[in-house]
């Protein structure tokens, strides 16, 4: 059978385009702002991981433009070899230093952050335990990994307890849980889950994805939100949301970080973060650093639009981030409601299976610190509008 | 057991160190240019994958900052979801048309093109069948897929054979090779595989990372080079190397490119490449095409190179492209000559175990088309002197 024979019996995007309701890939012809140009009209954007708005503050804009005259606008190879510059370095120290962690490791991605820290960490006879809902790079992770991976139920102690007691005698043990999910925007049960790895001998590893720049003291995400810096053993987070730019990374000890560098394929046979991007992110995290309020007015408005949908009757899941998943139920229904928001002028994202189980569809909104309330309640007046018609 | 205890008696890194020969992680201060300013000292770079000089062309640069300007520093989102922008779509139809496909999807880094091209297109019950010198992103792609990975002896045509014959009747199979291998500087044997997939039913993917700018019609690649651009199915390459810039990308029959878009997790769960990377990698692009000078400068002086390494008597594999690989044969010889090198002011790349045999240790030497003669003969004698005092 010709292997691309799966390729010509894929129908599935031109159907839902044939209905009018493909949701993907609308472009942007604008920044990445509260209100974006997308496909010719203006849309007000409830839909980025943009968290703090930085992608278009002034200063991180002159910080890369400047990277790009003084450094050119690529370094044509890895960390490892050719590719490192004077730049990376300072990220990583400033980051450590914001993390209050001894050594920093940057990744191309986010996505790639994963891969190259799981991979690396979980050897041949390890075990690798993580919640259901933690995010695909975490899974594709594990499945790059030479160990055994685990599963428990979401956010179920009882189910990761469980886990841990089957793991044999001996074996090392990583538990990989999600700082705030992304879909959900609920809060990893840290506590509970620092303390079992204490009980069973394993260490700790949370993605931070949609934690820093969002929750914890100045915005150093989930482990500090609960005081838990030092019981957390890896944070990984990325540069692609809060930090205004692309690449990940993870923070620990020196010497984690340090057989991270040299034995993660990842991180290795990969280019390294470009000038640009690299600057871009160095100057988000100095704005954050400089400016604590950014996640507290972030959290605000999140409070805000809560409130706001819960006075308006629109069925939100309950939600401790600025991502707050309004449900849906069906896909055709998800489908429907995302194209006649897109309409009216405001773009979320779908969650359709197997991202969720079929009948648990969302519409996924997320929040921006330079959002005001004003455009919230015009998008919200909207959103109650397109549910009340049913 | 600690899971992190392998990290504890990772001691190789320390031990090169202590011996001063350790090679990795040199930073630079500079831009990535023929002569580079690497911890507070000039250095030659013959150890760059920048082959057409482009990360500091004056176009390529202020492309990067209109983009920036005008677009933000980032896209906070999936090319799936928020993060696409017009500009993406530009550059996969420019490329798309110099490569003569129909269609064309960029990703966030050359490595999670492989690993998402693959995964996606290689399912359950395929069979995936890769060169032994393919790129480490390629066998992490086929890791990640559900398909069987078989390999063959590097451009060992009977030895291709013995495993096409070897899969199962009815099952899908791809073939994937490096079109100009990494470490070596070879070229695939395109006509042959091409022959031998044709008479097994199994499709072509060419990975031209190092092919694409170098070789073929104005610097198209290896199917370009051998007449092939009908025969190869899936042509794979990066922004990192000759386009200047980060990000990977797939050219292929719309209905290919289609399915992977909507099927390929490290494409849907990645952000996308932010404005500057994108707009810098489209500049790079047209300078390619409107310079097809460039490709043949470079190999030209990579000709010049080589001529020149055996004229000094300077232990050279043969290669065809713009990388020569200078035998060592030991860790501990390529460690040392690296060093001495690099003291003497020439950046070369230490390969070694694992991604040589012990014992074909190389120095690998890359060249690119905006070195002088002048300059490759200054860093020619500094070899030739090092190789000549054992």
């Amino acid at each position: 059978m010709d292997i691309f024979s799966k390729c010509s019996s894929f129908t599935l995007a031109r159907e839902c385009r044939e209905r009018g309701v493909y949701p993907y890939f609308h472009a942007l012809e604008s920044r990445q702002d509260t209100v974006v140009t997308m496909e010719g009209a203006g849309r007000i954007m409830l839909g980025s991981n943009n968290y703090l708005g930085l992608t278009i503050h002034p200063e991180v804009v002159s910080a890369a433009v400047e990277a790009l005259g003084r450094l050119g606008t690529g370094c044509s190879g890895s960390r490892f070899l050719n590719g490192t510059l004077g730049l990376h370095l300072e990220l990583e120290r400033e980051l450590a230093a914001f993390l209050r962690r001894e050594g920093c490791v940057t990744f191309s991605t986010g996505f790639q952050a994963n891969l190259g820290i799981i991979s690396a960490l979980v050897g041949r006879g390890d075990y690798v335990i993580c919640d259901r809902e933690n995010h695909a790079s975490i899974y594709d992770g594990c499945r790059l990994s030479q160990g055994k991976m685990l599963r428990y139920r979401h956010s179920d102690m009882e189910s990761l307890e469980e886990k841990l007691r089957s793991v044999p005698q001996g074996a090392g043990i990583l538990i990989v849980t999600d700082g705030v999910f992304s879909m959900g925007g609920d809060i990893a049960r840290l506590p509970e889950i620092c303390a079992l790895a204490e009980k069973y001998g394993a260490r700790v590893m949370v993605d931070d994805a949609h934690g820093l720049g969002v929750i914890g003291e100045g915005g150093r995400g989930t482990a500090s939100h609960f005081g838990l810096e030092d019981r957390v053993d890896v944070i990984m987070g990325t540069f692609s949301k809060s930090l205004a730019s692309l690449g990940g990374y993870m923070a620990a000890s020196e010497e984690v970080c340090e057989y991270v560098r040299h034995n993660s394929r990842p991180f290795i046979f990969s280019a390294s973060i470009p000038p640009a991007a690299c600057a871009a992110a160095l100057a988000a995290l100095r704005q954050l650093e400089a400016h604590p309020e950014l996640p507290q007015r972030l959290m605000a408005l999140a409070d805000y639009a809560r409130e706001g949908f819960t006075l308006r009757g629109v069925p939100v899941k309950p939600s401790a981030a600025p991502i707050i998943p309004i449900c849906t139920q069906s896909a055709d229904n998800t489908l429907l409601k995302a194209k006649q928001l897109y309409e009216r002028g405001v773009y979320v994202n779908p969650v359709l299976p197997p991202a969720v189980s079929p009948g648990d569809c969302l519409l996924r909104t997320s929040y921006m610190a330079t959002h005001t309330e004003e455009l919230l309640d015009e998008a919200m007046d909207i959103i109650a509008e397109v549910f009340a018609n049913g």
